[in-house]
């Protein structure tokens, strides 16, 4: 029986996409290998590449001056390749502290530029984003970096803050669920395991102008202008993900893109929050309504004890996944891109029930 | 019909491994999910993760005094990362350019450390490994770099150069091929898609007490400590190359590991080697006889004409990859460690039987 994984991600990939790669796993279009087992420089892989990074520019809508790249170490090395690649001599970096993730984007940041937050959300226990007026930008700032959205905390950037420096931004666990407003960024990344594919890689979006102007004084791999001079073929890529990728925008691109995406992950996450607000204060979510997430709904219950028990009786019926980060406890529903309306109809369904036995 | 798959890597991975990961790959052990859909925070993946990481140590025969590391970004980052770690102020790192492969180490470690070559094998055209005289070390030099097998000129390095420094090595094409000399580390590094598993990271071996010297003023995923101090867990790994190299690894174990696999890959290239010797220069091979790769057997037909034609009807009868590397020309015949016997038997008979018609 298949689970509904409501994961914080890795997670749930679509399944006629896992069923078409399980069919084609042993012989990949009657080449006697499996996909796996391809040269890199095989047109078979080649095909499949540069298939993957047109749907990812597509579905993006990623205008023409911007590279699509396919990089490994997911987000985490992106956190140290953004300042060692953007920030010269006498450039700052800006960072939103929003939650745990922009925390670390800063952090890691560090060591490789001169780094400041413009905004820390610590006071409020990081369940709002800034309004713009909070975000102060000094001089010498080449950009300002943002998380569009925190998994740990559950909150969403709505509005992008209104400043005069080029965005990053980090979109890990909302990409592609929102259509990007490309004129504010000159860089873009994400990890692509929650709403993409498996882990094992992030995409960048570059916009080629940043890159003219980038620093070159480092190893290949850490370069964004060595994997855009190679369409990130410079090395031997993280094929699988690149593939299966491949697969979920196709399906992704039949949905109506972005936008699809968009619309559905505000229809499900809708239908989560409104149990949460109609519950008379059983479940509560700690969020700023105005800032909720679309893909992690966090939300607590009347006391741990009632958390614990609803965590044990959602496992026994296949719901996997629930439970809130170690650092913040409470409950959390990841609903990432693949995970069907039923899915989340069927956990709602469970929270009425469970409140209706326990409140 | 499979192929032979002769391909410099990404290449062959044992058959028995792709339908056992085909079987499994929508449902994992009953869990209703892909193990790419698991949380890699799940008791399911940990498990997976630490036999991998417990596999690799045991087939290498890794001693407990080495870390043993899963690190996104292929033999390529650790070019950056060897020196970013491991080298200080004042410190030098030593290359060995016997190829390809050790020039572009020594090329992406230049921005990121004082780095020289100690020897060069260009006036060879790359055909043999040095001799120990041949090696310069300078003084205030932290580690030797050598690549124990060069896959596009085919020589392998056959016994280590006898120097004052820890060795620090890229063993991409020839992993767990050959027993390791372990006391003459500080680290060694590889790909994992030639012998191991699909692309998609490194395995790293390092030496504990070289972390405790390394340098700290990296972002995490650019520190050695952090992966260790992790598990290879501090962020998502690349969870399904560690989950079929699990596999492979255990099947390696069963075929008598390291050593096992030193034995058959010295028969295979043992029967290669044995048609080029005996086809009266017919079939040639460039390398210097001592220092010929048990990994990537490279030869030369008597002109071009012939070359295009042994390719041509190889490939005819689903012998994949043979062409050799663009840089070179010729033909390249990879026998990494998933390539069975039969199909190293059914290429040495073509290649006495092509010889025959067209000698």
């Amino acid at each position: 029986m298949r689970a509904h994984n409501f994961g914080a991600g890795p997670c749930t990939l679509p399944l006629e996409v896992l069923e078409e790669a399980q069919a084609e796993f042993v012989d990949f279009g009657g080449t006697g290998m499996s996909v796996i087992e391809l040269s890199h420089r095989s047109p078979e892989y080649e095909s499949v590449h540069d298939e993957a990074l047109r749907l990812t520019r597509e579905v993006a809508e990623a205008p023409d001056d911007f590279e699509v790249l396919f990089i490994q170490g997911g987000a985490t090395l992106q956190f140290a390749m953004v300042p060692m690649n953007l920030l010269k001599t006498g450039q700052r970096g800006a960072y939103i502290v929003s939650g745990s993730w922009g925390k670390r984007a800063h952090e890691d940041a560090s060591p490789h530029g001169a780094v400041y937050s413009a905004w820390d959300g610590r006071a409020d226990g990081y369940t709002r984003m800034p309004a713009s007026n909070e975000v102060v930008v000094e001089p010498d700032t080449r950009y300002l970096h943002v998380t569009t959205n925190e998994t740990i905390g559950g909150i969403r950037l709505v509005e992008l803050p209104d400043v005069q420096v080029p965005l990053v931004a980090d979109m890990s666990s909302d990409y592609l669920a929102r259509p990007i407003e490309w004129d504010r960024y000159d860089l873009i990344y994400g990890g692509v395991q929650k709403n993409l594919a498996p882990a094992g890689m992030a995409v960048v979006f570059a916009r080629k102008s940043a890159l003219t102007g980038a620093r070159t004084d480092l190893g290949s791999f850490l370069r964004y202008g060595w994997h855009a001079d190679n369409r990130s073929l410079g090395h031997t890529p993280p094929m699988f993900p690149i593939y299966l990728m491949g697969k979920v925008l196709k399906l992704i691109k039949s949905k109506g893109g972005v936008r699809g995406l968009e619309s559905e992950a505000a229809a499900k996450a809708g239908l989560l929050y409104s149990v949460i607000d109609r519950s008379n204060a059983y479940y509560r979510s700690p969020v700023e309504p105005a800032h909720r997430s679309h893909m992690n709904i966090v939300f607590r219950l009347p006391d741990e004890d009632a958390e614990a028990r609803f965590l044990k009786e959602a496992e026994a019926v296949h719901f996997v996944g629930l439970k809130g980060h170690r650092s913040v406890g409470g409950c959390r529903a990841s609903i990432y891109a693949a995970l069907p309306m039923s899915s989340v109809e069927r956990l709602a369904e469970f929270m009425t029930s469970f409140q209706g036995t326990n409140a």
